[in-house]
């Protein structure tokens, strides 16, 4: 089934899959117990029948994933050149339809690809990098009571996290509520489905704030910046090449969030401390 | 520098850093505190100068990455054809130097890849699949109170996680002990090194348990095959096709490892309850 989306030229299938099953394990006890697990099956995106590249995912929100792909990959620029979107799993494609015929533009950017691995990774097209430094973000300023809100109000999600475990999630926030919230089974899914819902929705990032329930590298940095978001708030860690790239792109940088205690890596001049 | 290897005809270089290091954070209360990250850097490996893939990581074994990528990635099969690893960081190359000088049958394994990304995936090349169902691993049994002895000893372990946050831990066991512990940003990384430890040291796997911190996706189950390990225990959880394909390659999987607690998500046959 293809349905128009209600807010833009674009025609949209509607894939979502549920994202866990239920399998029979044991126990330390040997216990027959009744265990969810998370989904992760391969999608390969083709734009007009050229396959780009194949992700794993949950499947929840493929054709948001789709698009939020190629917008933080830089693979197309404008959500207008992109007619439809068919994510069939029988087949695992996802298939983007776009207006231009030609699309030796978008394999020539393909050409020069950084491949990296390890938690957390994967690739990245040289045309990622390209408009990176462009510009930098806003300096939008949070008060330290409107963290601890947003930390509180998260701890009511990840669903599939506390249900099946091995999945991380992302939230896109304004400074009083969780706006949306995304699980996968990588946190840069996650991202990328925000950034998807943001381009159909037509969302501005630059008063909004990123929350991670993962690490926060260099990759995850480059995203939050594509999608114009000035703050970022992880769960977790941070790598040194996360913080020197935050510095360069003026990302605010929380890391280490628990419900009362969080540590700033970048840009405290943007939190008020009231 | 560059010196030989004691047990083997390769030269490897010493070139492993300092995991972490400290940086000038500002907690919850705007003091100042002194944080250890973890590092995270790019090291492009080269093959007889061609280039293979770029691997971001923590680079304290670089030498012992590259050969255990090598060696789970199914591009090299046999130690003897490298004569030497050379790491350097000012450029982030790991130079590998192979005898055969034409590496076209290399370079024909590559062309064909399937590029996954999300949180702890990467490249896998189709060469990697290639052997992957020849045969698989022996049913090797484990006492319910080795599992719980080895949980107990590798609390001790995790070094870098402890102090900086953002990495993986694996570790190489076998029924009494732990032999190996490495950590890296990618739980992908550490499960490589360990490759590249055992092909050096010539470490047959399949007495052997591979233990993670990280999630049991396909990708890991593939690695532990390419290592010949057929037990695998993860303190986290795991996802629906790394389940599917533990049961086609016979691994012991067990995951949500806790001090005094686990599940068993296949081969409960080899685990005696003791």
């Amino acid at each position: 089934m293809i349905k128009e989306y209600k807010n833009i030229e674009i025609k949209l299938s509607n894939s979502g899959l549920s994202p866990t099953n239920i399998i029979l394990t044991h126990n330390h006890l040997n216990d027959e117990i009744e265990s969810k697990v998370a989904g992760e099956l391969p999608l390969t995106i083709k734009i007009n029948n050229t396959e780009i590249i194949t992700l794993m995912t949950l499947g929840t929100k493929p054709e948001e994933l789709t698009l939020g792909y190629l917008r933080n990959q830089r693979i197309i620029e404008d959500i207008k050149d992109i007619i439809s979107i068919e994510v069939k799993w029988n087949t695992g494609v996802s298939s983007v339809t776009i207006k231009h015929k030609d699309i030796k533009e978008i394999t020539d950017k393909l050409k020069n690809k950084i491949v990296t691995t390890g938690c957390g990774q994967g690739t990245i097209f040289s045309c990622t990098l390209d408009k990176l430094y462009d510009n930098t973000l806003p300096d939008t300023k949070i008060k330290r009571s409107e963290i601890f809100n947003l930390l509180s109000k998260i701890t009511k999600y990840n669903d599939i996290y506390k249900e099946a475990g091995a999945v991380h999630g992302c939230a896109l926030c304004n400074k009083n509520d969780v706006l949306e919230f995304v699980e996968d089974v990588g946190r840069h899914n996650a991202a990328d489905t925000l950034s998807g819902i943001m381009w159909l929705d037509k969302i501005k990032g630059e008063n909004k704030i990123f929350y991670t329930t993962g690490r926060l590298t260099s990759e995850i940095i480059m995203k939050v910046k594509h999608m114009n978001i000035p703050i970022i708030i992880s769960r977790s860690g941070v790598t040194n090449m996360g913080v020197e790239l935050a510095k360069d792109l003026n990302v605010t940088m929380i890391a280490r969030a628990k419900q009362r205690s969080f540590l700033i890596y970048n840009n405290k001049e943007n939190i008020i401390f009231d």
